[in-house]
């Protein structure tokens, strides 16, 4: 199976690594939750190379990850913004960064600090259950898979 | 700047995505988070060749996010299971599921569904505020840097 045919499974987060399960591409999605908008400033701060940068930028907004706003007309110029869909993935790269500050301990603490708005005290944002809001990890869940999900396992099982 | 320069950034983010930034390893995560802990079932459920699956195997591995270990001596077998560090990637991949549930809805609804087992509801779990509990997206947190954060973008910035 080659990479592309991830975005056919019927397993969601196949086909969202299909989408965004990529360096460069997670990179870009920190610049941006970060503040960047410029193609100059992506390419600094990610250490992308121009056409890297470029190619997941198209792949972004085909998937209206991202939008391209005209900020000039003279000279021509653009920025990218991060569309609801895109802003969507926060969460993804909130994860990362979790691990990231628990595993990979940084010398002076954890490198990027967030403050809740609707408190206004530094947070670390962390999964909970919907229904009843408590903390959740591995553990604490149980899986069942939905009858087209089993038959897709069960189908790769037999190959 | 490589791939592997990302592995020396102050950013924990950019270091997390080094090691896990990859869609393979992401599938493979996947994979075990649903219970595949043996080479054959990882590679027919991944759809990963033999030679890519070792070496993701190998490297995460190396990362102590996956740990070999035997379950037969005649003839010589190993499973592979994820450490504590490992299960601590699960809120990388419920996030890329949450995101995928929303956003690529697959017919039949999600796929994959949890239950919490504290409080035996089905869940979606969605990041919250450590502080106050409440619900949290990219809108409602503000971010600072650290010193060293801030030192390593300005320099990039100048690049």
């Amino acid at each position: 199976m080659s990479r592309s045919d991830l975005a056919r499974k019927v397993c969601g987060v196949s086909r969202t690594i299909e989408i965004v399960g990529d360096a460069w591409t997670l990179m870009i999605l920190r610049d941006m939750f970060l503040g960047a908008r410029r193609f100059d400033d992506l390419r600094r701060q990610t250490g992308c190379s121009p056409h890297l940068l470029s190619r997941r930028l198209k792949r972004l907004e085909a998937e209206r990850i991202v939008e391209r706003r005209a900020y000039s007309d003279r000279p021509p110029r653009h920025e990218y913004r991060l569309t609801e869909r895109g802003r969507d993935l926060w969460p993804v790269v909130i994860a990362l960064k979790n691990w990231g500050d628990r595993w990979l301990a940084a010398p002076g603490g954890a490198p990027i600090e967030l403050t809740h708005r609707g408190c206004g005290q530094v947070t670390r944002p962390r999964m909970c259950c919907s229904a009843c809001g408590e903390p959740m990890d591995a553990r604490a869940s149980v899986v069942s898979l939905s009858p087209a999900m089993a038959r897709e396992r069960d189908a790769a099982g037999h190959a």
